[in-house]
């Protein structure tokens, strides 16, 4: 991994669905913003134009579905223009960026969930994108927790958030087994609590995190 | 290349601008017929409604322009459904497929043209696609007399073929080095004579080819 290079202001966000992202993701552009930084806010797959493309195809219900494969190679090519044209140029000119989902989540649902070779996501991940955050927030939940958290929201569900629970058990799975794997960068969030105390918990993360960069 | 399977009724199709593609396939799937085989003529990218979608983001003159490795990850998920959803159902009940384009095509413009690292677009042959042409003809033509060619056509350039000159010079060079590193699979198509020579070259080549499938 010595040619990924870690970015201490680089910030992701990750975890399944319900686990409450959009808010956690709001809390930390607030609090960066009253430290007075420059904040970009971008997810994935998306963050460009052509990317925001690369996603409509990923995600729509409709049509054909793509295949493991070609799911994977989307994601990442999504992500190689999104780190290009967005994330460096941002970090060059001193800024924080916070991404809602970013590498982990191919490990996670590519990986874990669709079972695909992770010494293949590792070479995508060294040849295309070679950036990792400083710091990694894993909002943690139960997958049924979850599921019925988002099943009271307006919007219909993408097509991956249509896979069965089994997928997300193993989606879950594999990011607590990441998050072990490098406690230094991840933090595991248990997103089950009240979200006021999930926001607050993540924004003393951050704060911390400041202090020491 | 242990993991990549050759198969005889896979033909390809390769060459750059100007070299008289539309009219070699139409005499081979016409050839391929007249022996009474089942016929699947397609093209990359594309070949699928998902990978004619990913098709429009790679060649559309306009809007963002995507990264080299966006390029190439793209042209592979394409590929990988490609393959997937046409080419091998289609050979597995016995049909011939004449592809307009296919890995070669990567080689020659993500490797030759933009310069990307050949071990990685074969690491990305041998991970999603598996599979290869028993039969490649590649049309060769010189870059100024292809895109003299080329240019009476009503059709606009599309992104890719908006380069230069020295991109085109090194596509060629990429494919002549392919042809002669795999003389058993390429023949090379002088595509600089007559139509109707050229037509005559390549049906002759296939009929000996058929002979001995």
């Amino acid at each position: 991994m010595t040619d990924i290079e870690s970015h201490p202001r680089l910030i992701s966000l990750e975890g399944g669905e319900g686990a409450g992202k959009t808010t956690v993701l709001n809390a930390l552009r607030e609090t960066l913003l009253q430290a007075g930084h420059e904040v970009v806010s971008t997810r994935e797959p998306g963050g460009t134009p052509l990317a925001e493309r690369i996603r409509q195809l990923l995600l729509s219900p409709d049509g054909e579905k793509p295949s493991p494969e070609t799911e994977l190679l989307l994601m990442f090519a999504a992500r190689a223009q999104h780190v290009r044209e967005t994330i460096r140029p941002a970090l060059a000119r001193g800024a924080w960026v916070v991404c809602d989902r970013f590498t982990d989540s191919s490990y996670a649902y590519q990986g874990g969930g669709r079972g695909l070779d992770v010494a293949f996501i590792a070479e995508l991940e060294r040849r295309v994108v070679g950036l990792q955050p400083g710091l990694t927030l894993l909002l943690d939940l139960g997958v049924s927790q979850g599921r019925a958290r988002a099943s009271g929201r307006d919007a219909q569900p993408d097509r991956i958030e249509r896979e069965r629970d089994d997928f997300f058990e193993r989606v879950r799975e594999a990011y607590l087994a990441r998050a072990a794997a490098e406690p230094k960068r991840f933090r595991v969030i248990d997103a089950s609590r009240e979200a006021a105390t999930v926001v607050a918990d993540v924004t003393g993360v951050l704060r911390e995190w400041m202090a020491a960069a």
